[in-house]
C-alpha cells in the first residue's frame, strides 16, 4: 500500500465511522429526530455499523484502521514503525472531516436546539448538550478509574483484532470487518457504561476539535479538561495489546 | 445478465425490499400490530432485513440494485450506462408492487384504522396518518438541510458498497449481501433521524405513487410537494459517491 | 441423504427452532422471566436464531428445511415429491418435541402462572394467556386478510431461499444459514404485525397439539378455530414461491 | 495445540467472554452506567458478543472453548480426554480473571453503589445488589427446574457448536465463531428468563468466587446455596449433548 493510498484511505474510513458515530449520537439526543431516546442498544450498534461501513471502505487502500490503538498495537508487535504517522495523520483528519459531516446531516435539529418560547430553564424544552454528540463524557469523573475503563476496553478491541484480524488484512475478508463490527457493539454494550468507550484517539479527539470551532447554538462546553483521558487511555491499551500479543501467541 | 434478466430481477428484488421496509413502518405505526410502538430499532433493522432479502433473491438476477442511487452511482464510476434505464424501470415498478404487498399484508389493520366509537380528535384512537408506512417524512421542513442530508446519507451507502461490494458482484457472495443490509441498518440507526433515510428514489417514489391511489381509510395528504427531494437527493448522493471512488481508489 | 438422517435431522432441528421459538415467546410473556416484557424485538431475534440453531444443527443431516412450506416449495420447483413425507413427519415430531421442551424449560413459570392471593380479575396479577407462547393468535380476526398475510410473509421466506440458500446445500455454508436465520428476524420485525408470523404449518400445529394436551395451569383456550390458517397460508405460500422461482429464475 | 497454548487460550479466551458478559450485566445494573435499565436485550447482546471476542481471540491458540460444558461434550463424542482438565483449569482461571476485570472497568460505579444521603432503605436510591452482575440468580428457586432449564439450554448450546463447530476448528472459519456467538444471543433471549442462562460453569463458579473475595460495598449475598446448580445442569448438558450428537450424527 502506498503511503498516499493510506493517508486516503484512514481520511475516508474515519470520516465514515465518525458519521456514523456522531450520527447516531445525535440521532438519539436532539429534539426532532425520528431516533429520539431510542436507547443504548440504537448507540452501540450505530458505532458498530460505523465501523463496519468505514473499515470496508478503507480496506482496499490502508486495511482499514482508523484508530491510533490499532495501528500502535500492530506497530508494537510487528516492530514496523514506519507508516505510524501517515495513519495517524489520517485518522486524525478522518475524524474532523467525519464530525463536521455528521453535522451537516444534523444540521436543522443543531438550529433548532434552542429554549422554546414561553418554557424556563429545567424543562423538557430547554435545549439538550451537544458535547455527548462529538466525544465522550464519563458518567462519573475520576481519572484513574476512568482511564482504567478505557486502557481495559481498548485492550478488548485491540487484543481480538491482532489475533485474528488485520494481521490476514481487513481488505481479503468481509467477515473479519463483519466480526470486528460486532466486536466494537460488544465493547460499547458491555464496557460503554461508565465513560461512554472512546476506545479510539482520533474518535474523541477530532470531534472535540469541530465541537470547539463550530458555531452550535447552545453547545455548552467542550470539556477540554477530560479530554486527555480517551486520547492517554486507547493508546496504553493499544500498546499493552501489542506486547500482550507479541508474547502469549 | 440478459435485460429480461435485470428487470425481473430488479422487479422481484425492490418489491420484496418495500414489502419488508413498508411493513415495518406499518407494524409499528398501526394499531393492532403486535409489533405497535416498538421504537426506532425495529424500523431500521428491518429495512435492512429488507434489504438481505431482496437483494439476496435478485442476485443471481441482476445483481440486486434495487436503488437507483447505487446504479448511477455504477454507472458514474464504469461510464457504462447502456442498460441503466432497465434498472430503474424495474426498481420503480417493484417499489409500485412492493408497497401494494405491504398494503395487503396490514389490510385488516389498514380498514381498522378509523376513530373508535365515542373517541374524538385528538385522543389516543384517533386514525394514524399513513404517509410515513408509505413514504419518508422530514421532521423538520427544511429543503436545504433536507437535501444535505440525503445527499451524505446516499454517499455513506454507495460509497462502501462501490469500494467493496456491487463491483465484486452481490451474487458471488452472500457475505456482501449481509454486510451491506447490516450497513443500511446502520444508516438508518445514525443518519435516518432528520429526513427518514429515503436514500433511494424508488423507495420514496414508488410507495408515495401507491399512496396517491390506494383506497386508504383516514390515510391523509400523500405531501407531493416534498416528494422531489427524496428523489433529487439520492441520485446526487449516488453520483457523488460514484466519482468519490473514481477518484479516490 | 438417507431416510434415517433425514427424519432424525428434521426432528432434532424443528425441535430446537420451537424450543428457541416458543422459548422466546414464554420468555417475554410470563411473569417471573428475566425477560418479561423485554418487547418485539425480542420476539423477533429469539425465533431468527431458533432458526440459526435449528437449521445449523440440522443441516448435515437433512440440509435443515424445518418447515413444510421450504419442503413443499423445494417439491414444486424440482417436481421431486419422493421424499416428502419424511421431512413433513419429521417437522411435526420436531415442533412437538420442541414445544414440551420449551414448557420444560420455563415449568416453573408455568406453574406460577396463578392469580395472586387477594388479587382479583382484571388487575396485572391475573394469570397471563399462554396459547401465544405456543401458537399464532391474529390481532384483528378476519380470515381472508390472515390467510392473505400469512400467503406473502411465507412467499418471503421461501422466495429468498429457493433463490440463494436450500438449493446450493445450506449443509455446505453457514453463511446461507446465518443470512436465512436474519432473513426470518427481518420477516418478524416487518410482516409478523397481524398475525404472529406461523409462516411455517408445523411450527404452529405442532405446538397448539401440545398446549391442547399439557396440564398447563390456567391456560386458556387452544382456539382451534384458527388452527387451519397458519397451516393452510403457509402451504399455499410455500407452493406460489416454488411456481414463482421456477418461471422467473 | 500445546498444553501451553491451551492452556494461555483458555485463559485469555474466557477472560475476555466474562469481561464482557459481567460488564454487560453491570453496565445495565449499576446507578451511574450509561446503559442503564437497557433490558434484556442488551444483556443477551453483550454476553454473545463476548463469546465472539474470547472465541475470536482464543481460536489460534487453543480453539476457544471457553465452556467446560462444551468440553465435556467434545470428550464424549471424541473419547479423548486427555486435554480436558487444562481446557477446564484455563477457563476457571479465565473466568476469575475476568470478573476482576470487569469489576475494574465499573470501578467507580461499584463504589458509588451506596444509599444516597437522605433516602431510606425502600426508595430508589438505595444500593443495587450486585451478585446478579457476576453469577446468576433464579426467577424462581426451584432446584429441579432450575436444573433442567440449564440442562436443556445447555444442550441447546452444545449441540448445535458439535454439529457444525469446533469439531470443523474454530480456527479455521471466522463464520463459525460468528454463528455460535449469535446462537448465545439466542439461548439468552428464548431461555434465559428462568435462571439466567449459566449453561457454562466457569461462568458461573468463576465470577462468583471472585464476588465472594472483592471488597464490593453493600454486594450482598454471594449465594453459595445455589452455586451448584449452575455447575451441575450445564455439564449434565453438555454430557448429554455429546451422547446425543455421538449416536444420532
Amino acid at each position: 500500500m502506498s503511503n498516499g493510498d493510506i493517508f486516503v484511505g484512514e481520511i475516508i474510513g474515519t470520516a465514515i465511522l465518525i458519521l456514523f458515530g456522531a450520527g447516531v449520537c445525535a440521532a438519539v439526543t436532539l429534539r426532532y429526530s425520528k431516533a429520539r431516546a431510542s436507547g443504548w442498544v440504537v448507540i452501540a450498534f450505530g458505532w458498530g455499523f460505523g465501523v463496519l461501513a468505514g473499515a470496508y471502505t478503507a480496506a482496499p487502500l490502508s486495511g482499514g484502521h482508523l484508530n491510533p490503538a490499532v495501528t500502535i498495537g500492530i506497530a508494537i508487535d510487528t516492530g514496523t514503525w514506519g507508516k505510524v504517522w501517515i495513519y495517524l495523520l489520517g485518522q486524525l483528519v478522518g475524524a474532523v472531516l467525519g464530525a463536521v459531516l455528521a453535522y451537516l446531516v444534523y444540521l436543522a435539529q443543531f438550529q433548532a436546539n434552542v429554549r422554546k418560547e414561553g418554557t424556563t430553564e429545567g424543562t423538557a424544552d430547554e435545549p439538550v448538550p451537544t458535547l455527548g454528540i462529538f466525544s465522550t463524557i464519563p458518567e462519573i469523573r475520576n481519572p484513574v478509574a476512568n482511564l482504567i475503563t478505557e486502557i481495559i476496553a481498548t485492550i478488548a478491541l485491540v487484543l481480538p483484532i491482532l489475533a485474528f484480524g488485520l494481521t490476514k488484512g481487513l481488505g481479503e475478508s468481509g467477515i473479519t470487518v463483519l466480526i470486528v463490527s460486532l466486536l466494537v457493539v460488544g465493547i460499547g454494550l458491555s464496557l460503554g457504561g461508565p465513560t461512554g468507550y472512546a476506545i479510539n484517539p482520533a474518535r474523541d479527539l477530532g470531534p472535540r476539535i469541530v465541537h470547539t470551532f463550530l458555531p452550535i447554538p447552545n453547545k455548552g462546553t467542550s470539556d477540554w479538561g477530560y479530554a486527555w483521558i480517551p486520547v492517554v487511555g486507547p493508546l496504553i491499551g493499544g500498546a499493552l495489546a501489542g506486547l500482550i500479543y507479541h508474547v502469549a501467541f
